[in-house]
């Protein structure tokens, strides 16, 4: 019997080491120096024809005065939350151990390093390794920063097909299936919540699933759950597919695109961001969403994430070569990202401007409107029932009759609505113009900085309430806009460093 | 007081992480919470003035029936063992915790990633940040690709400057201090051993740190153990000096280099091994040893680490722009790396040629004892007093007249003769021609293989006993290789491994 043939008990080890699998072997179990282990090696864990491969961490034997007994026996393998969840097994099965090999793919990582152009078939080891788990975190950087240091069109294609290949896929029964994304970085910008309405009371199928703001004071996941629950299961997904053709959920729990999720924990930090990630990302995850047809929209400007006319246009290129060679009908549109849409910056603030435009209020922010109606044309001409051209006026008059919000009140009553609003932050600070001058910039990253100092995206109250737009022309002490907070830190916080930079630039 | 300033008593927790700092935290301390701490969030340990960068691993609080006490207390902080070791703090001590900044000098990381040259700045804070772990191996591995992509000579001489910069530089008070390095891959090559006494018996230093085996079935350090101590501390290395003029030891517990040995424990399982990396990884070891001529040989072969005459001459340059720059004196030699060196590969068959040499013995490996005597010669060169081209010459006779046996005798006496010398493995495997012809190929990666398996470098008798050279002729049945083993499982697997690919090509 050779020593990775000896049976270890499995124990469930109450440490939460997150994405990554952690085994713990003790130094005086007779495997560690049967098999030449060491801390940090990678060992696949086995038992039951279940596998999970894991870092080893080593745990010193109790000293023999020790009142307790140590956090694993001699005779045991200790595993992270997550990787005994992970296995599958009960505790106190037997498994066996052994230095695990390399994953395979990651020889295809090496090329990659040494500058080469993978094959799809790469790509597909590669996701699938990912998607098991078989890459540490260090792994996976080294695979994101090579790939980031170049990759061809036909290689964003391969990664993104390896992406869809292991997620699931939703259908919904429908021919067509609209979406729309928007790549991000504009406060505000809460279109999703006026276009889903629209399209879903003309009867085109849009089940959106929207993220939490991570680095944003609010995503649209967020500020719909304002209104209502966004946490539904499949089941409550298709019933309101068919009783009202759209939904607005967060789609975080779905886990619709594991590789994606895995590689984003590891892009984020490392502030990898490239159009070919982007790319695959996004389109991975909408086909795994069962979506037909895509309106994406890339806001452009100084200070969005797509800074000129031809970066923009690499990137809709990009998104129409492999949207198309996936299937997806696409639509790309570029979009002014000079300053946020709408006034509110954060959830309470930025669903206050969404039930405007629905209602028609006469005070409603008229660029929300606009840009809604022109997004909402654009994928109800996805439908070929529509007439050419008709889709922007089809959709002002679903807006101005009452259908869109109509609609939306049946979806949050579908959904469940909330069962008291969210407070408006009660603590408030108004900021006025130091000087008489043209507002010529404002400042996207301080704004959404500030209010997330104020409390976003956990307290959904928390905000600013943008008061002016670039173009006009202010006089010394005229309100600029008005921060909300909840809490009196963060409101201390937040009011320092819009004393530091008010983010709104005169000339 | 914030969150933060509330203190918590740092507790050893009995796991070993390797070069990672882990901090432990249970779920139900107060501070989780109110920080918003995650799982693999980067954390900053603060006490007394000390601080310490740490990736939090969460506990979950102990079940109430629990009959002991959980790993660490609700107001306890664990700390891995060597991230404990390197904060330096007594149990029990007060630290407090918050989430940590990333590293400043990620952004250069950043940069590089995006394909940017970095300045000698942005390679001093990289360096210095690594070597005070403050990176985590998902981001020193983002460091490594992204320089792996491309670096310019001028990066290679930053970085290496920046290497060292931050570790110390040893000053062995004479103004020559010579020092030989070879870029390994071929198995055998123990000419370091050779070396050292002739240089010594002429009078020059030599101190020579060398490294244990890591992926070969032994390193010099390995070898030398088999003939006496190689652990010495400074004092004992300075008196060698002194007296010997030179010492064989194992370098690996001095910390010359600390950044380099954390950047080789990501660039060692990722397969990273450009020739930048390894310019500046031996010459700031090579600095910060104190050597002040150093002799680099190039071992070049289909097999080798440097396959071709243009690699070699880039390689070559590269290490006479960037040693030049350090204030070394450099011969580099491209040598013959299409076959092992010596006969034995494995530290006491090893040990063996090197005292067959020595001892000029009859029967002595003769490629071993020239390609030593030609080294050793263009080390001699070094020295101004001897005459022009006199170098090899002046080796053989020293080598030939019983200087450098004497010399190595007195290098062993001094530095502590192992106690009984370590025996040759008793399990023989003998390996036979299977035609006639001709050997064209010792294939240095099969025979690396099979030694390992037979026990090498943790058995010190085991390893291949080699009977033939490329270019013999052999007939049908003669006596290619002999494997020597300690153990029976080992002694299996490495016949197995020998019946399955022989490793030595005939023609």
């Amino acid at each position: 019997m050779s020593p990775s043939q000896i049976p270890l008990k499995v124990r469930r080890v109450p440490i939460d080491t997150h994405s990554e699998n952690v085994a713990f072997l003790r130094r005086d179990c007779p495997l560690y120096q049967a098999e030449g282990l060491r801390a940090l090696t990678k060992i696949e864990v086995s038992g039951r024809r279940r596998h999970l491969l894991a870092t080893l961490n080593l745990i010193e034997e109790p000293a023999a005065e020790a009142s307790c007994p140590a956090l694993i026996g001699a005779n045991e393998l200790g595993l992270s939350t997550e990787a005994f969840d992970r296995l599958g097994l009960e505790e106190g099965c037997d498994v066996t151990i052994e230095p695990a090999p390399p994953p395979r793919s990651l020889s295809a990582v090496r090329q990659k390093i040494n500058g080469a152009v993978l094959t799809a078939q790469d790509y597909q080891s590669i996701v699938e390794d990912i998607s098991n788990h078989r890459y540490s975190r260090m792994e996976l950087a080294a695979f994101l920063v090579a790939a980031a240091a170049f990759m061809t069109t036909e290689e964003v294609l391969a990664l993104t097909k390896a992406m869809v290949a292991v997620g699931t896929r939703l259908d919904w029964q429908r021919e067509v299936v609209v979406d729309k994304h928007c790549i991000g970085g504009i406060p505000g910008n809460r279109t999703t919540m006026v276009v889903v309405p629209i399209i879903a009371a003309h009867g085109l199928a849009m089940p959106k699933t929207s993220s939490r703001a991570i680095t944003s004071p609010a995503g649209t996941a967020d500020t719909m759950e304002v209104l209502c629950n966004v946490n539904l299961d499949m089941a409550a997904m298709r019933r309101l597919i068919h009783s009202e053709s759209g939904f607005l959920v967060w789609g975080g729990h779905m886990k619709m695109a594991p590789a994606d999720d895995i590689m984003i924990s590891v892009e984020r930090p490392l502030g990898i961001d490239t159009q070919e990630q982007m790319v695959a990302s996004i389109l991975s995850k909408k086909v795994a969403a069962g979506s037909t047809h895509l309106l994406i929209d890339i806001p452009m400007g100084p200070q969005a994430k797509v800074k000129s006319q031809v970066e923009a246009v690499r990137l809709r290129k990009m998104f129409e070569y492999v949207g198309t060679a996936l299937g997806l009908t696409l639509d790309i549109v570029i979009t002014d990202g000079h300053q946020p849409i709408g006034r509110g910056i954060g959830p309470v603030l930025e669903a206050r401007d969404v039930m405007q435009v629905l209602r028609q209020e006469p005070d409603r922010p008229l660029d929300l409107e606009e840009k809604s109606i022109m997004l909402a044309g654009r994928i109800l001409d996805f439908d070929p029932a529509v007439p050419g051209g008709q889709g922007q006026a089809l959709a002002r008059e679903i807006l101005r009759d009452g259908r869109a919000l109509a609609k939306m009140e049946a979806i949050i009553a579908a959904q469940g609505a909330a069962p008291e609003p969210c407070q408006l932050g009660s603590l408030t600070r108004d900021i006025y113009a130091p000087a008489d001058g043209t507002v010529v910039v404002i400042d996207c990253a301080q704004m959404n900085h500030i209010a997330r100092l104020a409390g976003c995206p956990m307290d959904k109250g928390a905000g600013i309430d943008l008061f002016t737009r670039v173009g006009q022309v202010v006089r010394k002490g005229d309100l600029l806009y008005r921060i909300h907070a909840c809490r009196s830190a963060d409101f201390g916080f937040a009011s320092q460093a819009a004393d530091e930079n008010i983010g709104i630039g005169l000339g």
